[in-house]
């Protein structure tokens, strides 16, 4: 019995439609493939035209690498054409479509989605990302760090650290421990980056504010001054895309803080004449959510955080739609930033009565398209949020979803969410691979491709702790983590200092915000090693930018994940088991015969040919491989 | 090992939820139920608020009937809420919404949604419906016949046929073979239906139209004369009302006939120089889509079918928005229609690049509810649509794709679509008792429950073979449809002749028109017997109408679903084995600890207790069964 059902496969990549971003009125060829022995009789393309369906032939036009390929047409009439396959085979009828293959009828939010409407930042899917959080990356200029006593005038302590100190413990209040570092800092390290293989950047919150982590913005219009001010930015930029190189900022455009302008609680930075909360008549005072007399709404109940209240048309002006406006001015040159990545985009204009999000989103997108037509809509949703992902409202939202949080549970760890109830922490600990797998494809099939390959995946930010801090978390359990991140489709994000194994130890979130260890040897560990050679590998490789990803094995303590493109593939397998398994590969799939003899960190490969399908490859406990695939004859 | 998985189980009924109708505002407590002695150590109630996770501890608050009830506190603080379980147990942490208990952390889009801002047509789910063509059911009033010759004059054969006929094999062309039928006929059998137990009427098109369909309409705002005109709906819904039933009309806003006084083509209904079509300067000409010269867009390419142009503003306002509307005049008395079911709602509004579909239903949602608070809002869908079931546009398709077409699978007829393709017609014969559950699973779970209770449950409409007339459908395998479509939430609704097993041996849909056969004595037959017991079955116990669905068994050739209310409980069994098989029914699961001696039917059950969770039935090869629990004491 041939297990052919392995083999069958589409994805929204050029490889299988024949224009992945078409326009209305064109006619698409679209494909799947099989084993070419496999006992395919008739294949169909089915899609819905004006609602109804149509099922028309697809024709068996080639065999390559031992796989056949069938080919259907579809106009398209649609911006959004939703298809399928019918598969009629010596072994029934079945369909296929994003959730896998299915004897039963599967559900049309799993269909495939080609989108006629939807531009896709097309430079992601080729991008390796670095976060920055940039008041612990580098000091390059001493000169505008926050001066001793400056915050503690106004009301607040400062901290003034060393830039080899142990950060403080984390407060829930305002963190004012200073380490100094700027945007002239990161502009220095731009080489440092390139070399890394780092492609784009993610900074966090740069406008003015006074943590370090200056999500209490008082000023969305300038960059802080510790941080160089305006300028600085501009010349960071005018370097990075000089550099080839590409630069997303983060805002939360949910709330400000409470000494922003508009604001202004105590007076601390504006002249206290002005803004909402002392003037009872001031126009920003409709920016907020004011109650009875100065009471107000705050974001997480945090005072210091007041929630904007987008039904204030003067708001939404002022943050996206006007030419002046928040979002478009940073976009705009000097500063051209290529996209935002959106704070808490989850319960952004959500607040009981008012439900305003999914009006909200496509007026920014479109706002923010205006200005640059391939600008990165990147938003902070830790759940499910596929009801975003179609097209007219985000590109990704930080993937902790579909790759951070299910990739952590696997190695050992319990889930991020689910362990904020001890009664669940420990039992949330470790994922079966299958359950792994099963994540992947609920996540992912819900999406339209084009999205999918916009997906941002992390596993470490300014908002976990760090993976490699975890005493057991092993260095190559670590490298699974990474393979996973760079396997799946989308871009791979590096958090600064996951590369040099940065320390954390605190208990709490600042124990991921240490100060970069530039002076610790870190280019010589195993972690920069690994990085550095991912880095460089999806630049050479299309296959892992603009392949397609299938699940090869996901039983038990291990899964087995490929991408390729027709011409290339690569194999991630990640074990947790403690023992040595030995795993059925079905190479095949995927038009390979074999793997290289050792991984691309230089890990020796034991495995053998089952038959022409399948290698079995013996994984020793714990073991993580990146494996490079012997294609086949075309 | 206890089999605890198989009793968790919650729903959206007012068992489980404290006010299934919630105001934004109110808290409402959520339970969840289980095996008294399943290993549950901690329950959580997980919904969103303002798109944030919360986790709240769900009390174990009482033990009944063998089953512990679990309960948490839910602030309904936006319209629609969100919400699942995880259930911490001895065996690993579950998640539960409505795709089922998971080991994986299941998709939001199955999640549990309480919806604040819906109007439910509450008394659907009470409802036996009735679907009747008009023109074949019962001439009450033979002077409104169509006179020998009528359309003949306008360019039409007509065709007189005595009541007994068998009729003409349908042509694509007009149907013109006339038997009488009218609304007077459907008025003088109230009686009969209320005997039968139908508490509803779902009647085809009766506006003006030359065909025996009146798909083709030619005046939305008359009752066709041969129908007996607008005085005669009147008195219908009148004398409907006296007894409490409940009246819905089928209406095509999709197309018009080419007739139509707005389009007009051959001048044969209303003067020559009105309309669209002859008159370049006519404002109707705005309603259809003209091309060059007189060229016409058309349902299906079906030239007598025009199809209608909703980026009329003027067409909006006379089909549904003005006070005057189609829509408005019929729900407004004299006539008082409780809903509108409406033809071809799949494609409504949707042609190539006009795709106004999700803009307009809302708009006629609102527009219906304006004059009728609990109309009912039916479309025509066969397929997944559950985009369509989120609460602001349809309240319920014709459930062809969760009833009707997977259970004829299963009783081992094709495909109704995908045999449309002769080479999938084989290959879609049979359902396995998994996938058939599995397809229940997958399309109610998408669906807000007060939505779930709303489905049109249908095998045999206007548009299908009848499923008794099928020679490879054995009475009793008919009867399993039956007790399908009445086990399963929702209504169900008898075909008429269905309950007669009427004839309709022609290759083709008009063999599911065939005039009502009242002098053949059906009412001593098998049919009528089964839907006359399962209607009033269904009447008295509201476990019946209100209570939840569990799947019992889903293996191999049979299915088994209950229904309970807490108080009583009934189990529906469908075998298609072609020998004896023996099943184990979780009856514990519904509390309950066995089975009456017979079934509603009479036939008697062989039943025996495996333990106080479940029974062992033994089921004849083909046997359906629909039984009555034997609960267990509180």
């Amino acid at each position: 019995m041939i297990p052919w059902q392995e083999s069958v496969y589409s994805d929204g990549t050029a490889l299988f439609v024949s224009d992945p971003a078409p326009t209305v009125g064109e006619t698409v060829s679209v494909r799947l493939r099989a084993y070419a022995d496999a006992p395919v009789r008739t294949v169909r393309l089915r899609y819905l035209r004006n609602g109804l369906e149509q099922v028309v032939p697809a024709r068996r036009i080639k065999t390559e690498r031992g796989l056949a390929w069938y080919e259907a047409r579809m106009p398209v009439t649609e911006a959004r054409m939703r298809y399928r396959f019918y598969l009629l085979t010596e072994e029934g009828l079945y369909f296929y479509n994003q959730a896998g293959l299915s004897r039963s009828m599967p559900a049309s939010i799993h269909d495939f989605a080609l989108l006629a409407d939807y531009v896709q930042p097309a430079w992601v899917k080729d991008a390796v990302f670095y976060q920055i959080f940039p008041e612990r990356f580098c000091n390059g200029d001493p000169a505008n760090d926050v001066r001793p006593g400056e915050y503690a005038l106004q009301g607040h302590p400062t901290l003034h650290m060393d830039w080899d100190e142990t950060p403080p413990a984390y407060e829930t209040g305002r963190c004012l421990d200073f380490f100094g570092g700027d945007l002239e800092g990161i502009r220095q390290k731009i080489p440092y980056l390139k070399d890394l293989g780092v492609t784009a950047l993610y900074i966090n919150p740069i406008f003015r504010a006074p943590s370090t982590h200056k999500y209490d913005c008082v000023d969305y219009f300038h960059v802080d001054p510790h941080f160089g001010g305006d300028e600085a930015l501009a010349a960071l930029s005018r370097q990075l895309h000089q550099n080839g190189m590409w630069l997303i900022l983060d805002i939360s455009i949910n709330h400000t803080g409470a000494d922003h302008r508009w604001f202004n609680r105590d007076g601390l930075f504006f002249p206290a004449a002005e803004g909402a909360f002392p003037d009872p008549g001031a126009p920003e005072r409709a920016y907020y959510f004011f109650g009875e007399g100065n009471s107000y709404h705050a974001w997480a109940g945090v005072e210091d955080l007041p929630t904007l209240n987008y039904t204030s048309q003067a708001l939404r002006d002022a943050i996206y739609r006007s030419g002046e406006s928040v979002l478009k001015k940073w976009l705009k040159p000097p500063y051209s930033i290529d996209g935002w990545r959106f704070d808490v985009a989850d319960t952004f204009a959500r607040n009981d009565e008012v439900q305003l999000s999914h009006a909200l989103w496509p007026e920014i997108r479109r706002s923010i398209r205006e200005e640059d037509p391939q600008a990165y809509i990147l938003a902070e949703d830790w759940e499910d949020c596929a009801e975003y992902l179609q097209g007219d409202e985000w590109d990704a939202p930080m993937n902790y979803y579909g790759c951070g949080r299910p990739i952590r549970q696997f190695l050992g760890q319990p889930d991020l969410f689910l362990s904020r109830d001890e009664a669940l922490r420990e039992a949330s600990r470790g994922l079966r691979a299958e359950d792994l797998a099963r994540r992947i494809v609920q996540y992912l099939a819900q999406i339209p491709y084009a999205l999918q390959e916009n997906q941002f995946n992390l596993f470490d930010s300014h908002d976990t702790s760090r993976l490699h801090n975890d005493p057991d978390i092993s260095p190559m359990a670590w490298r699974g983590a990474v393979y996973f991140q760079f396997i799946l489709p989308g871009a791979p994000c590096i958090y600064y200092g996951d590369e040099a194994a940065i320390g954390g130890t605190l208990g709490s979130n600042e124990g991921c915000r240490y100060p970069m260890p530039w002076d610790s040897g870190f280019e010589t560990g195993d972690a920069y090693r690994v990085y550095r050679t991912m880095a460089r590998l999806k630049a050479a490789h299309p296959a892992l930018s603009r392949g397609g990803m299938q699940i090869l094995y996901a039983i038990g303590d291990v899964i087995a994940l490929a991408r390729s493109d027709g011409e290339e593939a690569f194999a991630a397998v990640i074990s947790v088991s403690d023992r040595e398994e030995r795993v059925r590969l079905p190479l095949g799939a995927v038009g390979a015969c074999g793997l290289e003899s050792t991984d691309v960190m230089g890990e020796p490969l034991a495995w053998r040919a089952l038959d022409e399908r399948a290698v079995e490859l013996t994984v020793p406990a714990g073991t993580s491989y990146f494996a490079r695939c012997v294609m086949k004859e075309k």
